[in-house]
Formats: C-alpha cells, sequence, structure tokens
C-alpha cells in the first residue's frame, strides 16, 4: 500500500501552547514529535481500513483498534470520521503544490503552473489508485465536496497571480475561476473511480480540462 | 409555494404494457391520467415537506399522509426517497431546454443557448429559493451529483453540435465539456444556497461562467 506521506497540520488550538513555546529549539520538541507520530499512526490505520472494507463500515472503534491507540486518542486527533477525508485531501494539496515550488513555477505561465498541479495529482492517484478510489469515493458521498471546497481557493491564488500579471483577463473572477477548475478535477476523478479498471487515462483528461479553461480565462 | 411544473414521465417498466397498448386513442387514458395526478400530488406532498421539515426529517409515510394515499401508492410512483429529488432534477431541465425550443435557438451560436438555458435556471432558482435550498441542497449531500449528471450529457448535445458546425475546437470533447458546465451550474448553486439571504446574484454568476467555458471551448 503506497501511502502519501505528508507532514501533519498544526497543533489544534485545544492544544495548551506553553509545551511549544516553552522550548526554545527551532525545531519541533519530543512531545510534538511523539503526537506527530501517534497521528500518523491513526491517520494510516485509518487508510487502511477505509480501503480494506470501505469507509461506512469502518467505526472509530475498529480505528483505535487497528493503530493499538485507545478511542479517545482516536478522537483527539480527529475529531469526526470525515477528518481522515480532509486531512487525506488536505495532503494531497499540499503534495500537488510542493512540486509547483519545487520547480519555482509560481510565476510561469498558468497553463503550466496548473499542468504541473494536475500532473502530480493525476500521477498519486494513478499510484494510489485503491486508496484513491477508497478516500474519494468517500468524500464525494459522505462530505459536500461541492461547499467552498479548499481545492478551489489554492487554485484561485495561482489565478489571481496570473490576473495581475495580465495573463488572465481583467473581468475573470478567480474566485469562479477556481471553483470551475477545482469542481472539473472533482467530477472528472469522480469518473475515474467509478469503474474498474480506470475507464480513461486521468493525466489526459486533467490536462484537457486545463487547456479548455486557460483558454476561457485568458486575455 | 411556487412549482415546477413539469410532464410526469412515462410509466416505469414494472407497470402492464396492455393497459397503454390495447387502448386505440392516440391521447393519454384515462387510466395515464389519473395515474399521472396521483403521482404529481404525491410529488407536491413530498416537495412541500422537504421545504418545512427538511429531507432527511421527512418519511414516505409523512408523504403518504400529507398526499393523502397509501404507503404502497408512494412507493409505487418513487420507490426511493431519492426519486423525488431525480423528478425535481429532471423537471428544471426540461423547463430550461423548453425554453432553448421555444426560442428555436438549437442552431444559433453556443454561447446564445447555453446563456438562455442558464439563464431559465437561474430565474426559476430565484422564484422558487425556499424549493431550490431544499432539494438541490438534499441532492448535494444525498446524491452523487458529480457522478455522470444528466445534465452533463444534454449540455453536451449543445456542444457536439457546435462542434460539427465549426463553433468549438474540433479536439474539444463534448462529454468533458458537457461536464464542465454541469458541475460549474452545481458548483455555483451550492454556493448561492448556503446562505441567507442569497449571496450573490445567480444569472450574472452563472453567466460569467458561460463566458468563460465558452471562450474556452471555441475555435
Amino acid at each position: 500500500m503506497i501511502y502519501l506521506d505528508f507532514v501533519p497540520r498544526s497543533q489544534p488550538a485545544s492544544e495548551p501552547a506553553a509545551a511549544i513555546t516553552l522550548v526554545e529549539e527551532p525545531g519541533p520538541d519530543r512531545r510534538s514529535r511523539r503526537r506527530a507520530e501517534g497521528r500518523q499512526r491513526v491517520f494510516r490505520a485509518a487508510v487502511d481500513l477505509f480501503i480494506e472494507r470501505g469507509f461506512d463500515a469502518t467505526t472509530m472503534d475498529d480505528i483505535a483498534e487497528r493503530a493499538d491507540v485507545a478511542r479517545a486518542t482516536v478522537f483527539n486527533y480527529f475529531q469526526r470520521k470525515t477528518a481522515f477525508l480532509d486531512e487525506w485531501s488536505a495532503g494531497r494539496r499540499q503534495y500537488a503544490l510542493a512540486a509547483v515550488r519545487a520547480e519555482h513555477l509560481d510565476d510561469h505561465p498558468l497553463p503550466e503552473v496548473l499542468d504541473r498541479y494536475m500532473i502530480e495529482l493525476a500521477r498519486l492517484s494513478t499510484r494510489t489508485r485503491a486508496e484513491t478510489v477508497a478516500l474519494m469515493g468517500a468524500a464525494v458521498h459522505s462530505t459536500n465536496v461541492l461547499g467552498n471546497p479548499p481545492l478551489a481557493l489554492e487554485l484561485a491564488t495561482f489565478i489571481t497571480r496570473a490576473r495581475d500579471s495580465g495573463q488572465v483577463r481583467a473581468d475573470v473572477d478567480p474566485d469562479l475561476a477556481g471553483l470551475l477548475v477545482a469542481t472539473g478535477y472533482f467530477a472528472i476523478l469522480t469518473e475515474w473511480i467509478a469503474a474498474e479498471p480506470a475507464p480513461f487515462d486521468l493525466e489526459s483528461r486533467l490536462l484537457h480540462m486545463v487547456a479548455i479553461l486557460c483558454q476561457g480565462l485568458s486575455s
């Protein structure tokens, strides 16, 4: 099983701040490290179970047992079962964004930025198809992926930058444009996971979408 | 309460065909008419209850009681509660398509066709906001609106025609383009129903989407 390794998000607000602010080291202290490791173990146990049994059939108790932690520990890291789906999506966005940053593409033409972002998501999805089928399928059925998706906001920042540099028409609303790219991605991914084997090449289809939308946005 | 009046769909396959094929009249016979009226009464009762109590809180028993029919009658017309949502969406598509047909726009430039289609959906949604909030909200939460939506297929027929007449680039896949317009519409409608009062003018936003996508598809 291949997992996406992502950096755990920062401590939730409920965590006492003292444990972090009192240490003078720049890196995370031992307690933060342990917490991150525990959180990651719970997350991996949950993803494994979603793939094996399905999202609906997996309980928080099952996840606690598989991760060998107390039930309360699972709830401490993930308050609801859908929080695993949010974490999974956030990790994928972070992965794609890291690829754009690593190649210093931020200031390149918009099609180049969006192509790279979508290529990363396509390859990751293809490498981890079982995981993508289980978790994206659960996200589509158990969460409102259309309602204000964080992916749309992230894509809107690319589009705003492209508009500011004159590549995108001035009358385009970047938030709407980001929403169109994000929901197009969700719809294509939903079709791609709906049949076995994969009914089309995900990367080509996502790039076709990017080509249409970039021409639509261009000045 | 304003309803969309639509023609009920044809008899389900479970209905004995003899009752229809044996009559010689071209129009619907009395039994078909009664059935259509009964179906429509059940549908209206369900929509009323979804608006008043919400989709999840309404049971098939509630619908039977409100429509003053037996529970089995409700199930005869609508096998699942989500079938009311499918019927509602189908009625809206039929309404928008009728407007395009009434103005003989089918062979006009694609932006004109899509503008008219979206204007009709926007005005209908705005006139029936309470109904749209209740039923679209339920559709987003209780059905997979992203998975192969019938709206995408309907829009793809417009795009195929535009491609055949050279308005749309030859390398565009009309199914993908239809999916992008359909999911853009769903995403915008989802944002529009998520706040009270309506957070933006639905018609303007849908037309902005159509403008972006039509430029993206144009040859």
